[in-house]
């Protein structure tokens, strides 16, 4: 602890442009009248995994920071942004079910928070002012042409280059984890057939807005509420397609497409099924799924048909490491953070 | 990290009474969705202690728990404090300047806070009342009581007894910690003699009423601004008597009085003196400093001429101590949080 001080953790904020990694050992340093304080507001938050990646990073880093859940009810959260400012809380991460409200009271929206109309990240200005962006479509968008295009090809832009981009240069190096994991040697890119899209909450809004930037030209679209399939984008060269939600159907685009996104909540209990789908996609075909739950049935299903199945796990680590860019104008130490969140997990199913 | 998670530290709320000790050894648990937030409001707050020894306090109870500091200028407490409870924050410490304006915001106020119009603790209720309650009063009681009365010999309460009774069984055994170390053994109790207090403002305030409560006879006050030396307490036995801020009048109750108080801030930085106090205290008198920087020049002065000279440590634990108990219903672990304050003061002074 007296070490800890001694050996004085960097503080806030840190001199502009990249930093080089700092030549603190990753202790944990005490908690002082000085840590800088963030955090992650949702209901429920206790399932939050953002803590444990982000204080991984903090001390990866030995920035003197930390990382806290807030439960935040529904609703409270005009109260709870306003507080946040008096409070002192540098930036927070948004989640459920608060990032379409947050949104709306946010000061400033940055790209592609206002095409989304939906925020995870919010920057505290010194005058109280609540800077909102959303970094989860970048993330979905870097994993997607990722998927697409092989690594050092470069993927072109469909739509015109926006200020999320700056948000995509969360990781070390300049790159999403998703790039290095998903198209590793060896794996060749899928092609950028037709997607079929699961589910229609904010999640699946997200990754819509991604299909349109990554450039998809066929979007197959299900939900089991069919009246919420209504997109508020369009583009000549993707063509968005409902489906309804029966067997016949949803079998036919299934087999049809090269790229199945589960953005649904299926998968998360060992008893959830999809049994408007008959069969699980094959060789060739990628599922590709929001829930990290490593049993998750459908996940199981698809790698037992021989899919490749890409887990959620990227996904929340690409946001996270996004908004820790964003947040703290650190590049994010993915490497410490995937490696504590894979330890967390592992020892959440052991316990 | 994974350990920790497999050894599932303790949840909140803590099964009623007295809970046994934790058989988790204090490892530093992960920061989960699940973990339990305190903290404490100040302006500024990066001087306070308080983040050091309540996290000892967490890690050795296995608590899942943080407390941290939010920095909360003077204009924005309300909504501060609105935000506090819509945060899902369990409860907090409130220091300087906000202890009376808390008060003042406070839904229920329980005694001694209503007595000090003053608050250093405040409960976050389920339905987000804020329930304000004093630890200061009772700490500076306890000492005062411990230095009057030898220990196990119990300590008549002058006034009717109260409600802060409970918030003084913050400590192991039931007892603050100032009563084992300011009167060990073979150390004489300070007789109840004249008493001079140094300075008026929200401390002094506390040492006021302590000094009501325990029972003193003559309260000799002294401030630079005389208009400030109002007391809003009244007891038979005790007389409050003003004393002009200058030499001769000051030097001749200093030497009539067996315990001097200083409520001031002087004394943390090297280069403060009490001009107007042109001897120290000598041997047979007490010299009880709020402030706890080890090189106080007023402390080593009266250290040097002789007199016992307790610091504002003891202090500061004894109303955490109780804080702590009172917020979370566990007896605060006196030895870890106190070893872990000196720990980082050593730290500090070294840094």
């Amino acid at each position: 602890m007296g070490k800890a001080s001694a050996a004085s953790p960097r503080r806030h904020p840190p001199a502009a442009g990249r930093t080089p990694r700092s030549p603190v050992p990753p202790t944990r340093p005490d908690i002082t009248g000085q840590t800088a304080l963030y955090g992650v507001l949702g209901d429920p938050v206790s399932h939050s995994l953002s803590p444990v990646f982000w204080n991984a990073g903090f001390r990866a880093l030995g920035l003197d920071a930390v990382y806290v859940p807030f439960h935040v009810p529904a609703g409270r959260l005009a109260e709870a942004l306003a507080g946040l400012g008096a409070l002192g809380v540098r930036g927070v991460n948004v989640t459920l079910p608060h990032k379409e409200a947050a949104a709306r009271l946010c000061t400033t929206l940055e790209p592609p928070a206002d095409d989304l109309q939906a925020v995870n990240t919010i920057r505290l200005g010194p005058d109280g002012a609540l800077h909102g962006a959303n970094t989860d479509g970048p993330a979905m968008y870097r994993l997607l042409t990722s998927l697409w295009h092989p690594v050092g090809k470069g993927a072109p832009l469909p739509l015109a280059e926006r200020g999320y981009r700056a948000a995509l240069r969360g990781g070390e190096g300049g790159t999403l984890p998703t790039s290095s994991r998903s198209v590793g040697k060896g794996i060749p890119a899928v092609p950028p057939g037709p997607v079929l899209l699961l589910g229609a909450g904010g999640a699946a809004r997200a990754v819509l807005w991604s299909l349109f930037q990554a450039g998809a030209t066929v979007i197959y679209w299900a939900n089991r509420t069919a009246h919420r399939l209504v997109c508020p984008w369009s583009a000549e060269r993707t063509q968005v397609r409902p489906v309804p939600w029966e067997s016949q159907a949803l079998n036919e685009v299934m087999v049809e497409s090269t790229l199945i996104i589960n953005a649904t909540s299926l998968g998360w209990r060992a008893e959830d099924r999809l049994p408007v789908l008959t069969a699980a996609p094959g060789p060739g075909q990628t599922w590709l799924d929001l829930v990290y739950h490593p049993a998750s049935p459908l996940q199981q299903a698809a790698r037992a048909a021989g899919a490749r199945v890409i887990d959620g796990l990227d996904l929340l680590l690409g946001q996270g490491a996004a908004a820790f860019t964003l947040l703290t104008g650190h590049p994010a130490p993915l490497a410490a953070m995937r490696r504590a969140l894979r330890r967390h997990l592992a020892g959440r199913s052991r316990a």
